[in-house]
């Protein structure tokens, strides 16, 4: 059984498909621990609500990355409970070397566009903005780059004339919450090869 | 009806969609004539096989871009045949802004990816290469960029883990010989509106 730390800043809508999808057997996981460098992140408290151990991790002085004292308490706490692999869940800070390279493809993110368009923050709005007609989301493993990654998996979602950013965000959500699980449990049965930039499913 | 010029560098499959739509009534447009700028082009026996006008412009002393006398010839060609729009099929030099200004969001094109992503050459090699697990093709407008027009159309092909290059570019040329004629038909009808980046379909 997959052991699995889960990182979000956060409401953590996404961590949330991941209990559920723990809940009803579809993902053979055992959560290890929630980690959240927001103190009040709703992220936390679905953790505690699942009786899942939730730690608030500072990770000051930086506000965009995990780095020095804030990456190195990160470590220590998926080491103290034995974490396979990480998802990040909305965790809105960049993950650098020393952690990509101590969980290297066992850290997955997901993202709300079919990358490579479309990386960094709201992935949905600059969807819009250029004018697709199709976007989706993305489950990747986390390199030195932002959103880089091999591709593990990707759903897609039409773009609608009448969409705003609020009702084609709600769209991709929808997806990523069976994409997300669907993705950890192929991890979960070791069936997930990575060549170069592609990911094979054995 | 839609009086429409079809240029075009290569085999013209595309092209064959477009004259198959027309012939079934599924695009209400006559193909006023055909343009290739390699002589022996298979897209010029195509054009003279379905009784269409079919002309071979020299564009040197340029190898990628539509410029100068030959530029100016397919211009005079296109007015010649009183062409409302043109469509490119496997054509193989940049446009340049006169024949944009001339025809702006009058031309159209097909390319082999879901852009943003992969403009260029060889699109369906480069999605392999990246490791996308979706791709497929975008019909747009032409602007002075490189795949960077407004986008009419896209739709969507899944890539496998046993595809070659071969394999995954027979499959969105599948998509390609659906999405081209319906999209010039929305032009036909005149319904496609565009607003700054988006293109919406009234």
């Amino acid at each position: 059984m997959l052991a699995l730390a889960v990182l979000g800043s956060g409401k953590g809508s996404n961590f949330q498909s991941i209990l559920d999808a723990v809940r009803d057997k579809r993902l053979d996981a055992r959560i290890v621990c929630t980690i959240s460098d927001v103190a009040d992140a709703f992220i936390l408290e679905r953790a505690r609500r699942a009786g899942v151990p939730a730690y608030h991790v500072d990770c000051s002085p930086w506000k965009t990355k995990l780095e020095g004292m804030g990456e190195e308490r990160v470590l220590e706490l998926l080491r103290e409970h034995g974490a396979d692999a990480v998802a990040l869940a909305g965790f809105m800070r960049i993950v650098k070397p020393r952690l990509i390279e101590a969980y290297r493809n066992r850290i997955v993110n997901i993202h709300p566009s079919l990358l490579p368009a479309f990386p960094g923050l709201r992935a949905w709005e600059q969807a819009l903005a250029y004018g697709v007609h199709v976007t989706g989301c993305t489950v990747h493993f986390v390199d030195e780059g932002t959103d880089t990654g091999p591709i593990i998996a990707q759903r897609v979602v039409p773009v609608f004339d009448s969409d705003t950013p609020e009702t084609l965000h709600a769209r991709i959500q929808e997806q990523e919450h069976l994409a997300y699980p669907e993705a950890l449990q192929w991890l979960a049965e070791g069936r997930l090869r990575v060549e170069g930039r592609r990911v094979f499913r054995d």
